[in-house]
């Protein structure tokens, strides 16, 4: 027996048919003894058109009232899930976000989960009861609906799962696991059986979109045991695993981190790159530049600096994100005259490729061998950052298929056989 | 100024511009210095689809998850008015009925309310805040959400006015107000400026769906004035009103009450007449048919027994709900060993015709009016059941639109011209 929190995602949920088989795997939860609660998504499409409704209302809406709106997508699905298993002979009741309560910031819209009083969960499935959760939402501190943003039905089942103590927390979704690297790309790409929560971390940063990144923070903080797997595919792997299970470095163990120098492959297209000329070489140049992107909320990402001794000036390039871009030149324009930069230039045409793996940090070597690889097909690297178990390097975006590929195959990630 | 609550049904919500509208009437009422809370329905049809994805779940749901399902619409349709105040300048906030609360009984989907704590909204609503309430819920003492069953929306107005003790409940509908009778039957129908409760009750249960019958029930005995009225149409009647006030009787006026004999005449097909024959004339008799059908929850309305003392039966003719006949004979032809009778028969093809008017407690004749007037016009009366300020006849269903038009000109109801 063990305490599993089950997630299922909009496509998972979209209409009754789906909603049925997502009750049918509940069921062969509960049958194999195991207690469950369920958080689940609104159907596909429906957030958006209920955020659709808010912005025809008004241009700029109060994010309380959204929150209201945007929050009955949810409730809909839970309430529609207990009654499909209830109609199937299995126990269960639909927990509104404010009954439990699960108490979040008052940052309407994007709130944080502050607290979850688990209490009744515990209660409802340790008498055999599901507890049915409607995802992304909560109860701020002044007893209001709040939503967490989008993509926040992942964390609030890491949440509920901490909370309720769980063994595990299944999310379900439409890829079977994590990949070495997109399967589009790369058809020999393999499911990773097993992954670190900051390998998953570094991975969902730059592109991976499997888990939204703050609920594999909250997972790795809370030491909750997350599982990707598929809704609509119940294959398993060689190792006869399905999924891929995401937990702590402990749970790898040495023997794997050795033989695995790098976990994954990793591409984002929604980079800009940001390059500013002739900026003077001098103390809190360069505070001038990313304070201001700073206060404007832009995450400024990979950061270069050419020195040019000889003339006193420097150039800098930097990358933020694509949709940041026109906010970006505006703000460094506003500051051009405390800045004190020549030419401003800016490209979309680039491509972050980074590649990722615990085992980096005991082996060295790694970014050599991507220098090396990119270097043997021309491809030119404009920029470079590194973390304790990431190297990232910005290339022209045309290069990007062929980058992936290669450092695949250089890193011995090739599966034997094409994936399905 | 006043303390108003306005009501908006599912006709006046259906969309975004249909909303702005309705929040261009509620910032008039704050305009003019008024204290206002609204009640909204859900979209037109939003109640539909969430009751039809709960009958496609399961063919027998549970009321409580039903309920977490259908109270969505409501809170979507009150967030995005909240929204668009907010957007035209008047402040505004949304209130779920958990969060005032509005209590309701545990009977789900068919919920009463038991108390409104109004302190939240009379605070805000002092401030000069418009309340933006959702309709037909709030929450059982279990602290589940449950809803008060269709039409509950008017009821939750008038339990909202008389928890704020509101100078007025406006009802905002498609039509602007009660008439003598249905205009497409008779043209010179009259739009009435007043109509007592009661007379409203009697209207409303023969027929005459403007209100939901339990909101005037709670409307008399809370006294609140109501007031029915168009979202589409500003026009006012010779008299400068706009719409129907529906208040007790005190408010009309014995000089009213005189001149004013039948308030309007309405018709109900949806009865069905059944006719037991041979029914053993003895105590008890009518009591083994009418008992069995109240356990089954079907209301028996106007009952005739013809009395045959020479063969010491009796046969018995009555009324129920078309939609209930089915039933009552499935009730009836099991309990024929008991209760006797020989042979079932019954008819769907037939109406109920009232007059309705509190001058009937005062003046002689109205029913003697109404039986000549059909006589004359050759229509056989089936069944005849009165009230205090009613008079009902059944009749053939062929004869309907011909004894309303006899009627109303009998009793002196038409206007001078035809309405609009």
């Amino acid at each position: 027996m063990a305490r599993i929190v089950m997630k299922f995602g909009g496509t998972s949920m979209a209409g009754i048919e789906r909603i049925r088989s997502v009750a049918e795997r509940v069921r062969r939860e509960v049958d194999d003894g195991n207690q469950v609660a369920v958080v689940v998504s609104a159907m596909a499409g429906e957030t958006d058109r209920l955020i659709q409704f808010c912005r025809e209302a008004a241009s700029l809406y109060d994010p309380r009232e959204y929150d209201v709106v945007v929050a009955s997508g949810e409730q809909v699905t839970s309430g529609l899930l207990a009654i499909m298993l209830q109609s199937m002979g299995v126990a269960a009741r639909s927990w509104m976000g404010w009954q439990l309560p699960i108490m979040t910031s008052d940052a309407h819209s994007t709130a944080r989960i502050s607290g979850i009083d688990a209490k009744a969960i515990d209660t409802a499935i340790s008498g055999g009861e599901v507890a049915v959760i409607p995802g992304f939402q909560g109860m701020s501190a002044g007893g209001r609906l709040a939503t967490l943003g989008r993509g926040g039905s992942d964390t609030s089942a890491v949440a509920v799962a901490a909370a309720m103590k769980a063994d595990r927390c299944d999310i379900y979704t439409d890829v079977d696991g994590v990949y070495t690297t997109d399967p589009r790309i790369v058809p020999r790409a393999r499911k990773l059986s097993r992954v670190t929560y900051e390998e998953m971390l570094e991975l969902a940063s730059v592109g991976a979109k499997v888990l939204q990144t703050r609920s594999v923070g909250l997972a790795m903080k809370k030491g909750v045991r997350v599982r990707v797997l598929s809704s609509f595919d119940d294959g398993r792997d060689e190792g006869g695993h399905r999924g891929t299970l995401i937990v702590g470095d402990e749970e790898i163990g040495e023997s794997d981190m050795e033989e695995q120098l790098i976990t994954g492959i990793a591409h984002d297209k929604n980079e800009a790159k940001v390059t500013l000329t002739s900026v003077p070489d001098k103390p809190g140049a360069v505070a001038s530049i990313f304070t201001p992107l700073a206060a404007a909320e832009i995450n400024v990402d990979m950061i270069v600096q050419n020195f040019a001794r000889d003339t006193g000036n420097t150039d800098v390039t930097f990358t933020v994100p694509a949709a940041d871009l026109a906010r970006s030149i505006d703000v460094l324009e506003r500051e051009k005259p405390s800045i004190g930069f020549r030419e401003l230039s800016h490209d979309t045409n680039v491509c972050k490729i980074s590649v990722v793996g615990v085992g980096m940090r005991s082996h060295a070597g790694v970014a050599a061998t991507m220098f090396q690889t990119l270097a043997d097909r021309g491809i030119n690297i404009l920029a470079i950052a590194t973390s304790e178990i990431k190297i990232s390097v910005l290339i022209e975006e045309d290069y990007t298929e062929l980058a992936v590929r290669v450092l695949h195959t250089a890193y011995g990630l090739d599966a034997d056989e094409e994936a399905a």
